[in-house]
């Protein structure tokens, strides 16, 4: 298999893996600790950190981004061609809803059950665009100062974070909000929602990528990027 | 001692410890905090993640598989022979065994105790299949990539997720499912579930092999990757 | 953009995530869990630790102390002018104040509403001490003895820590706590409580500095550490 | 300061804060979540084991046992001579006093209280054994297979977890004993029960000295591993 099909392949699984994550967690929770939905959420935000670190240290060295919007910020930065970006977004769309059905099976439910949840209104609209560019920001200026190895750590972090501080909850993500669209349990998302949270995550897209721009204008082997960096341990 | 001995004693005292978090953190959790089942299993999951973590990295230079389906693929893959593999997993079933009883022992209770916990059905057993494919990826991914150094956190935060995304709580281990045999407590499953579990468990090792032949083809390839890696395997 | 101005942006935005993680995650966790205190100390103490890891992971490179008293030690050992400090410090408070307002936006609270929660009293204020004390000797330790990139993972731990062993759930940081004081929320603390619980930090920063002083005295000299240090950076 | 007192230093304010973090943690989850004595349980040992992570990253390069059997076994093992050792020794239950007097300071409590806590029969001196054995091979083990600078994490996360899967909850440490009978709080024993707790960490000490010697009868031989190894360890 050439080097683009694992790609593909990668970004299928992972995401897969990632909304597996994300919904299956989301109806363990829901499940055990019926009375408390904040412990709910700590459930839920925890497993899908600690399953970040885990997908994007293995898959990493093939291809993690799991992410449209992190996939097109790697095509505005020219790591990527614009055919390459259009299948790995296809595979994090494909896998995001292969990762739904295999959770509802796993947990004997319908293989698809569209969600009832309406999450709407501005101040969401605003998580996700925070949501959205804080991912970016922790992303790209992890990988651009020269510290890919650490990005696992930094997303996994971030998004348990995430969980919590953005009134959203922070989905931060289009292929994993069309996923969690057709699941009727705690991290579901009513179809009518999803468009607003995407757009919000695309807009976010945009600031973070223009933030990036400012923050990290080359790659770590730029002398100014290694005299920051000396600064730290001087 | 001659190294192979090492490793057999590695893969004893390793798998001991590892059943030991799992079934001593659920006979904690359920003494401590009865009136919650979901707070129960975050404990519970929480221990076991943070455990491997520990165990991986202090035994990973000796050997640290604690799992006959991760020996067999290693023997798949032809980094080890069959003796050397028959040898790992005997030394994981008793110390699986061992690791039980220690865990009684030290809460008060009888030596070993059959559960009586059922744990059967497709939706288990499907839990049981992702699981194992799962962790497959996350181990050999990251050592065959060339990042063996992060494998423990890699399995920590694996676990520790799919103890909550999968709905068999991912046991994923023939060795650790027939050391849960033997404890009536939080973690036991019965006698009788424990054929499902372990058929379920070899139907993920097989798709696990295939997926990691086809997502990393060869060892990562850089000299240092390839020598960082040849390092840990050896 | 010149180094110093993203010195300076890095810091606002750094410190403006910092406190929306402490503030954003203190509302939804008195949202979610509201019978149980401690549980949304849980809740937040790791959301702000998670943060951490991942905000200094990506922002370390260009600037992240996001504290004043760390950037006030910073000036004290002579890694930064007098100028540059000013304008980190001065980018941390404006930085704190961004936060929670972006915060409170997101929840869809007024910008800024003052907290009636006082916190005072010598125990009080004994923690603000320790807890600056031990963030001083976490940060300059691992940085001063060549260990840079683990840095992220340090603070995070100890952060996460220290809110549960100090009485004052440890603030130790001057731009953090006057954020604070703007939130009538989990995380708010009264106006009035600020300046006591700024001298404390302060007083803190004063015996950090002597203690790392003593107890590295000067930055890792074996050539093995510098070495392993320039490899990080390479 | 010369090196050898700046390690005696080191070990004093390290154990002083690791004593803080367990009696400190434990007082703020029973007066925050007094419903559940397992969520106590999870807010000690997520503070206990984040605490230890920062502590161990950042002193380790001076010296952080902040325990006399880790002490004791480096002295078998020919890392440190006797004077070295009784002085370590010695700073260590100083300094694990020095932080139970200041957890109650800083909680408003009486300098010392002889805890009422009775801990004491053959289940929780074999789990004190089994935890000091498990804690021994973790630190020897990452140490002498030449990863020292992941021996943070492993202590964490071994810790975090034996705090559940031990049924003594894993003092396994001499001084902390000590320092955990003078507080009438969460994590105290009273101190009629010390000596059983002490005796039996010296059985895993003598027993996890074995298993090193077994496991890992030389330092990593590679040459770049012993060099890193030594010089944490000088």
């Amino acid at each position: 298999m050439s080097v683009p099909a694992r790609r593909v392949l990668a970004e299928f699984i992972g995401t897969a893996f990632l909304v597996m994550a994300v919904v299956g967690s989301g109806i363990m929770a829901s499940r055990l600790s019926p009375d408390d939905v904040g412990l709910q959420l700590l459930q839920n935000s925890l497993a899908t950190g600690a399953a970040l670190v885990a997908l994007v240290v293995a898959l990493q060295p093939v291809s993690a981004a799991f992410n449209p919007v992190v996939t097109l910020v790697e095509r505005a930065l020219g790591m990527i061609d614009t055919r390459t970006a259009a299948a790995l977004i296809a595979a994090q769309f494909l896998g995001g809803l292969a990762g739904t059905v295999t959770a509802h099976l796993m947990f004997g439910l319908d293989a698809v059950t569209f969600s009832t949840r309406e999450r709407t209104g501005t101040g969401l609209w605003l998580g996700e665009v925070i949501a959205t560019i804080g991912l970016l920001l922790v992303i790209f200026g992890t990988v651009r100062s020269g510290r890919a190895e650490q990005v696992a750590f930094a997303v996994g972090g971030y998004i348990t974070a995430a969980y919590w501080f953005t009134s959203s909850t922070s989905f931060a993500n289009p292929a994993v909000t069309i996923a969690r669209t057709l699941t009727d349990t705690f991290a579901g998302i009513a179809p009518a929602s999803a468009p607003g949270f995407i757009l919000a995550q695309l807009a976010g897209g945009a600031a973070g990528y223009a933030l990036i721009r400012v923050l990290y204008p080359t790659l770590a082997d730029s002398p100014a990027a290694i005299a920051a960096t000396r600064k730290v341990l001087s």
